[in-house]
């Protein structure tokens, strides 16, 4: 079969077409024909070699797609034969990755994709979602008639986990940096749109909660955005963040009485924990996208595998928004 | 009435015993001839000025106190006349401290004290209990079977917070600098006593739990055993800290996923909210007193109101432990 291999870490250039053999079935596992696949800034940042959580080079990366079952393996219920599923299924550790014509998944990490998305659409979801879904549902426990800030509306985590938000009744207020990402925020369903370059964190707490602060902010950048969530909770409130490798002062924390959650989504891949979790979360999402509640918001251009590293450069230089999606075509 | 008066910020010898009126009973409150009180660092952190919630100067200190009920205020139900009662009442921002004569408490604050223990016990109980509480009970939700790490074991919240650890049925592992302390982590109870001085952090863990990590770290200490605490953790475990005020490098909170709250035990003081459930937890309190699962450790000498100076300057000198506890004499 056709396969994207990384040779060694560094710059986009270095994926090579290669041809493998196929993965061969295995108890409680499904064979994918991969249909598609999507970028996450995890997967640049595994090619060049920043976090030491990829697989053994050469190998191949990514851990998104869609596709369709080809064999089912023994122990395996809930999927047959010609399903349309989707997950995050490797490109970490020892998992190979899907930028292949076929993958081999453990059946817990997938869902049947949503009926009212494409191949392409769905591929754009599974990390994005189960980050969203770990953040604010599992940790943070997000309620009817909470304010939850989420930052950065129209990232790949943020567009997502404000819709989840939304869906789970709560006020949701985002924050961007232009005018055109707070507009794709507010049509994704956010409450209020905050455009961080043109206010401080005191101005906007002040002027959209009554100074009060949010019951839950969601960080989904990390560095001096960590330090703005801190600031923007209220008492006794919750700050989820998806980027804490770094130092902070943790003094709005003390002096608020604040939770952090910190979530690692690849945990359960990278240690095979909590495997059958991701595909729970998958199955609720694909309810959420059926009742027209979530939807994944498509950068323009969709590229062929071959050029993963036109979709990586792409992705990397910051200039765009709406996740970049890879079909297997 | 007598009253132990601070005219200003600085070192323990400030203190002055004046004559002031007698508070005046209001609804909602009771009026307490004070017996006992006990000091807490906060106490002369406050004194010191190095925190700014103390009360305007020159005013009263301290909030812990044990005494009798004198007068019951409009509106109060569960407590009358002659009731020894116990609890963390004032010494913060607006509300009055407790050493003098008399004090006026927010009854939602109090407490019956436990009838097997002295006024002078159960005045060295309310902050800390109250702390260990909402750290272990209310924010990780210590439950049976959990390991849970104490540090401290011989402080004043530790030695409290190790008691209720086992009430609730976890595995209670302690860390402490000296074998005496140990020793008296162990006599209330602890199941595992560690020298922090004699092993690292990775070596505790891998002794005693086989390298996993506990569920719960409880950091009573901050700065460096903050960091030490979010090393100790389980993959998808809780540190709680008292002591965040600080910046830390939250790496190891980032790759193992934790969950950090943080506990300010004296916000519904200064702030006048939930002060009830300051309350409730000082009747559980009452219970596992009462049912021999809980007791205090106090240091060997009790000072007199007068001598709160003296006592301040042994609890700053850092060479004892057993809370520190004044006689209204």
């Amino acid at each position: 079969m056709k396969a994207i291999i990384l040779h060694a870490h560094g710059g986009p250039e270095l994926f090579r077409i290669e041809d493998r053999p196929k993965p061969e079935i295995k108890p409680g596992h499904v064979l994918i024909r991969v249909a598609a696949s999507s970028v996450n800034p995890v997967d640049f940042k595994i090619r060049q070699g920043l976090i030491p959580i990829g697989p053994e080079l050469p190998g191949i990366l990514h851990g998104d797609m869609s596709g369709t079952v080809e064999e089912v393996g023994e122990g395996v219920e809930g999927f047959t034969e010609g399903d349309e599923v989707y997950g995050c299924i490797g490109g970490f550790k020892d998992l190979p990755g899907v930028l292949a014509d076929y993958a081999l998944a453990d059946a817990r990490l997938l869902a049947r994709k949503p009926t009212n998305l494409s191949m392409i659409e769905a591929a754009a979801l599974p990390l994005v979602t189960i980050t969203a879904w770990n953040a604010l549902m599992d940790r943070a426990q997000v309620s009817e008639g909470q304010r939850v800030l989420v930052h950065a509306a129209a990232g790949g985590v943020g567009h997502i986990a404000l819709q989840i938000a939304k869906a789970a009744g709560a006020e949701v207020h985002v924050t961007a940096s232009s005018e055109e990402k707070i507009a794709l925020g507010r049509e994704l369903g956010a409450d209020v749109g905050i455009n961080y370059k043109e206010a401080t964190v005191e101005e906007y707490v002040a002027a959209h909660t009554n100074g009060e602060g949010y019951d839950v902010v969601f960080d989904t950048v990390g560095t001096t955005r960590l330090d703005d969530s801190f600031q923007a909770a209220k008492i006794g409130g919750t700050v989820v963040s998806i980027a804490a490798r770094s130092t902070h002062d943790l003094t709005h924390v003390h002096v608020r009485a604040l939770t952090l959650h910190v979530v690692f989504m690849l945990l359960p891949l990278a240690r095979n924990i909590g495997r059958e979790h991701h595909g729970a979360i998958l199955r609720q999402a694909t309810q959420l996208v059926e009742a027209g509640k979530l939807r994944p918001h498509l950068h323009t251009e969709v590229f062929p595998f071959e050029r993963v590293g036109d979709a990586h450069a792409l992705l990397e230089s910051g200039g765009t928004f709406g996740k970049i999606v890879l079909s297997n075509s």
